[in-house]
């Protein structure tokens, strides 16, 4: 028995575009936003992505995008699917061990309550995040779980630098296209909670 | 680009030893904490076992192992491999949906603050542990991460019960084992903390 998680076929072509090289975080963070857009215009997934960039250079390693439904895995949100693809290209579990360069994953959304812990075991040292308020719930319906009640203070203390509003209307917009576009929102549990 | 987890080729054969139905939560834990030693004396991975059953037939559904190391993948812990085989196996993404029996995930120790969401978001609605004291910490000097500090209260909130304190000195027995061998015990980031 195995899992196997592919991107959408739609991926590679658009990364085929994305400039190797990114320097600022609105850069980066505007491929993430243009992905997650992808995402729900292919109906491929939800509306998240994730890049794994060299944090100092901005050099791209690796986008992902929420797989959820069209792979059957809850596992498959945007953060983990991208944390696995730049460890499996980088040959590491450990994106933090001796000699690499630092790494830099760039969200459209903070972290959910599963995230969370992927980031910190990921080994990167920098989180960047369009928002953290209640927005994409509110707008959504997506929920986004029991989230640490210091979750930044928890990141910072191992020593993950947690970088917020980072184009923050533009995030939300995908948000908005989504809820209009009347998609499944798949939060844990579709069936009878008893 | 993708991701393919697989089980240790030594797993479909010790699969093939257990009981299909173990109607007891004692029989259930003494199957996880049998695969999370094999996964050590394999050297296929951590000391961590999960298995996914029918909550109420006892029928087993999957188990998986701790893979981070000789896949590198940090995500793939064992409960992690274990709720995205069974999610595979039954072809869905929510094993709490319309018309499935309810799903319980059997694991050595509590989760960690990664597979924490994880569960919630898998669908499951039972979780059995072994335990969730500082012992895992203190024998192996495994970091369970930042976990939320009412996580019991969060998962029953969210209609998980836990049930904890299964064979508890059966599972740290392993973990003392793992000790012993001298693994490499691979929290996040090796490199430079800076």
């Amino acid at each position: 028995m195995q899992i196997t998680l592919t991107m959408p076929d739609w991926a590679d072509a658009e990364v085929a575009k994305l400039p190797p090289i990114m320097p600022s975080l609105e850069e980066r963070m505007t491929a993430v936003i243009h992905f997650s857009r992808l995402n729900i215009e292919h109906n491929s997934g939800g509306p998240f992505a994730a890049g794994v960039f060299e944090r100092d250079s901005g050099k791209l390693v690796v986008i992902g995008v929420n797989r959820v439904v069209p792979q059957n895995c809850s596992v498959a949100h945007a953060e983990t699917v991208a944390l696995s693809l730049a460890q499996q290209k980088l040959g590491t579990f450990d994106l933090g061990g001796p000699g690499l360069p630092a790494y830099q994953l760039v969200v459209n959304w903070r972290p959910c309550a599963m995230c969370y812990g992927a980031v910190v075991w990921s080994g990167i040292r920098s989180l960047v995040i369009a928002g953290s308020g209640p927005e994409l719930e509110a707008i959504t319906g997506f929920d986004e779980g029991p989230i640490h009640p210091h979750w930044q203070a928890e990141l910072e203390a191992r020593g993950i630098e947690v970088i917020d509003g980072v184009l923050t209307n533009e995030a939300t917009a995908v948000f908005h296209a989504f809820r209009e576009s009347g998609a499944l929102v798949y939060n844990g549990r579709l069936g009878n909670k008893a």
